[in-house]
């Protein structure tokens, strides 16, 4: 049960540090250190070893990792060794362009239905997808077994979808932009604000230009 | 410059609060102290406090903190003082829903451009901006002084166009999608990767099911 107490942002590190494992691999390299990993992925190598140390003991003192096993590990705490079907609510630019994001099936995530409640986007075929009015979602979800959705309607559609999708069993959601949902406690929600990542940017800016001025 | 070396994950915290302030302050909130902030954001007091501490001593013990004053602080920290002219390359989904995110306005960062080489697409028009061709980059980034450029276009064509921005004189970049980008040391990078996110729902849903089972 310790596992259960892993900080977020030790799960996000693992899904970083798989992707570059997953280059290491496609590239032909079977053994890694922590200090390499550390460095492929810009964080300390006292942070990798951190984070792996929550699993239990892995590689070999003085060899590193074993790449493959490694990979294998890190996605089984993910939860990727398996695939997740996924619905999209929302077919505008954002949804559209989310049907097309090529990590998400990278990862297993496959998205089995794309929903939205404006007649001039029903019917028309995103990818391999045909957008379905928001009465088909229960038949969708429950033909799927889903656990997943993705919000992408505007902001002041945001509750109502999440309540609709909870209400049709998904356990798991994804939102975008300034916005927050009230959920069942048993529901977990995760937002992503484009925003915040700019934020990262501009706070670089100014300190470099405070440290070209200094 | 002390400041320098705060940790990248303070910053994105430091970014959450100050909406969490402002939604205090639009409710007409004046105080609050480190527990109410962790717990509107869903971190630890102790988190909140030490990731204040790396600006100096603010509050007032068994006080708190002036709302106002701190959103203040964290906004000039972030460097979100000032407005931010950004250009954005990509006109497909991903770059007009982009366009169109309110996030990003409602935190000072203005689109000033949106360019791509599909002539199909070049003479569009998405919210108040013309669609323009590559070639009319640098003469925006000039007039306008941008430093921040995003890159929405499809993953083969990434790296030149984070060349072509660099080349402009933009110092910052956002990317979206599996991509890592080559870029002078002076460049900063951050990516955007959807997966990642949907990771996190998925480890949380496979521990919600081992937590039941146990």
């Amino acid at each position: 049960m310790k596992a259960l107490r892993i900080p977020e942002a030790t799960v996000t590190r693992l899904s970083i540090y798989s992707r570059f494992l997953e280059r290491l691999e496609r590239r032909g390299i079977t053994t890694v250190s922590s200090s390499e990993i550390a460095k492929g992925v810009g964080v300390s190598p006292a942070q990798v070893r951190k984070d792996l140390a929550y699993f239990g003991e892995f590689g070999t003192r003085g060899v590193g990792y074993n790449v493959k096993d490694l990979i294998h590990y890190i996605l089984k705490i993910l939860g990727l060794t398996r695939t997740w079907p996924v619905v999209l609510v929302g077919a505008g630019n954002l949804g559209t362009a989310l049907c097309t994001y090529r990590g998400f099936r990278d990862r297993g995530f496959h998205i089995v239905g794309i929903f939205d409640n404006d007649l001039t986007k029903i019917g028309k075929r995103v990818q391999d997808l045909e957008v379905l009015p928001l009465e088909r979602l229960p038949e969708v979800v429950e033909e799927h077994n889903v656990k997943i959705g993705i919000i992408a309607v505007p902001l002041s559609a945001v509750q109502d979808t999440a309540d609709q999708l909870v209400a049709c069993g998904i356990r798991a959601l994804l939102t975008f932009g300034p916005v927050v949902v009230d959920v069942p406690e048993e529901v977990v929600v995760r937002n992503v604000d484009l925003a915040v990542k700019l934020e990262i940017l501009t706070f670089n800016l100014v300190f470099k230009e405070i440290h070209s001025v200094l």
